[in-house]
């Protein structure tokens, strides 16, 4: 552990679970961890994940990463699989430590990120006693993200892992002169975030696109909602930094009539 | 005070309130705190207790009291009687300190902590000034917890109280062979949480057991709800330490029609 | 600047947004402020703004802001002009500094508190870079919050501005005998604030008054709404300072069929 971080300052730990705000599950949580680390700094990413999706996760966590002050430890719970055999995970990256179940949610933001080390969390000293069946949360991720923040290392947790669950965003697929694209997420307002960034975009379609969905043509894109017209489904570059479906003051997945498995063609004009 | 804490980690206070999060109550209070001690660390617990009911604030306190440092500071404002002549009650426990309206909200989570000392928060200049009718929260308890986390004495509050509001957890009741149990919370989710922990359930029915409700047969008990099969339902050791009802994938509260007040009746097979 | 504070104990940012808590732009906006001030103590005030709802998050500010120590920073993402020429601001006032879009969110906090210096924000090195269209919550305002934090005087910021936007609350009408109020703002639970303070009702209406709104005469005042008979609007000081029309235990707006732009007389008997 090269980073050496003054006692007072410490990197904070960031918590994205899928406990919502009803419960007493994410302030257990920061109480395990401040038991451990009086000092700990702890930051809400979102605890609005969708219940048990791993996508959602898996996006909110691979577009907010960059954000954070290097150092910074990321504790994910979104783990449909809390009590069966799935594994408990690791990953040291070049700027961030991610811990959280092994279910691909750590993925995308782990390898961009740039992989160092992997391991299977599985020293129980490092968890909490005994270790519940169902809120590894409490039990096992939070603790192990305060001993982190303590110092120890990374490979102190437990055996490396080779075979870290893969789980990349879609890429864009390149058929005939067409580009098919894919849907990383839905958001509450409608907008459809798509699996190309804006700088793809620009790149490869600076004089002009066509975007074909559900029999929809899009032609248009703005860098503002404001700038738009009403009623007519447009482009636009999310702050995430990738192509967003979007209509003014409107629904547009529901406008639209867009599933997740949606045929989204892009070509050029 | 025998609590010594470096000045710079503080034990924490902790928020929990009804107040929901859309409007600025909690921030407010926690302006108020800060304002007394800058340097007071605060976690919200949770502020998503049923407005005004005593019983959930308080299965929520007594369950996660234990994951938090010693010397904890618990402001707790699920007050229903604000504004009437309820007093606001301070409890030294052997851990922990607990600020609240004295309407039981305190009661399971101090006396399983161990009662040390009780007073009637009284001492106005503790409080903010004016202190209004309807927000005790801010102008009295919010305060309080601040000068408790600078090293004010539980002492110093007020008189000791000798009738602080007993509200503890209903307890099973034996009823000939059998033993009724009664709902302590039922989640968002519809499982329903029983006044039996999991540890004297597998003490008194390791050979096997039935539980009927509202006319249903339980005799499986899970580790997990994974692991239970579909439209039956079962038991299981919630993460709380209790044994819930569950359905899996189901509201199990609404499905087998469960009220408050159901009959619930657990015996040997 | 004058306030020095001990580097221990940083004046906290304040947030206050209409993001909700579904997604993760608050927990960004705190990644941010961390990477460039690892010690920033921060708060939130909301996030729960009806979403775009300049009144609405100008109440909450203005409501809240004396309740936070001196030196306080808000920070104000309520920016339905994201993207199109509407400036950034930071105004500093007697107590506090206040970072938001120039769109009169401010303002009645910042008048109230005694508006010494305006500036309009646009010193980029204090930006991240590149600023999106869509999120200067992350790109411009949460930076400039945690520069201000570091100790940037306002003054480098941005050249001074003289035409600050004005949004101030309205202003109660006397018209003849009678005073016309205007509506504040309507909580989640229908309660109507009106924008007369009880101060102020006191001192004019000491010996009674009558309140006409729709069809409605209301005569009572009360100090508690478990004072309040059932099923009866009355008048209220709500814990703000505000006037407000209340009926126990039901939604006073929707009872009483009130609009934003109703007419409510208040008159002596």
């Amino acid at each position: 552990m090269k980073r050496i971080k003054p006692a007072s300052i410490p990197a904070p730990i960031v918590l994205l679970t899928d406990f919502g705000h009803l419960d007493s599950f994410v302030g257990v949580m920061k109480g395990v961890i401040l038991t451990i680390n009086p000092g700990a700094v702890i930051v809400d990413l979102s605890h609005g994940v969708a219940p048990q999706n791993v996508d959602h996760g898996a996006f909110l966590l691979a577009t907010s990463l960059d954000f954070f002050p290097r150092g910074t430890i990321f504790c994910v719970v979104v783990d449909p699989g809390v009590g069966t055999d799935r594994r408990a995970v690791m990953v040291e990256t070049g700027d961030y430590i991610l811990v959280g179940p092994d279910n691909g949610v750590l993925w995308e933001a782990a390898s961009r990120s740039g992989i160092k080390k992997s391991v299977h969390v599985s020293q129980s000293r490092y968890f909490l006693s005994p270790v519940s069946a169902t809120f590894h949360g409490r039990d096992i991720f939070a603790p192990c993200a305060a001993h982190l923040s303590l110092g120890v290392p990374v490979s102190d947790f437990g055996p490396a892992v080779a075979d870290l669950t893969a789980r990349p965003f879609p890429k864009p697929e390149t058929v005939g002169n067409d580009v098919r694209l894919g849907i990383l997420h839905t958001d509450v307002f409608g907008n459809i975030c798509l699996n190309m960034t804006g700088r793809e975009f620009f790149s490869r379609f600076q004089d002009g696109f066509c975007l074909e969905v559900n029999g929809y043509e899009i032609s248009d894109i703005y860098e503002t909602y404001g700038m738009a017209p009403e009623n007519k489904p447009f482009l636009l570059v999310s702050s995430h930094g990738y192509l967003e479906i979007a209509v003014k003051n409107q629904d547009a997945s529901r406008n639209l009539g867009v599933t997740d498995d949606a045929r989204i063609m892009l070509r050029k004009p």
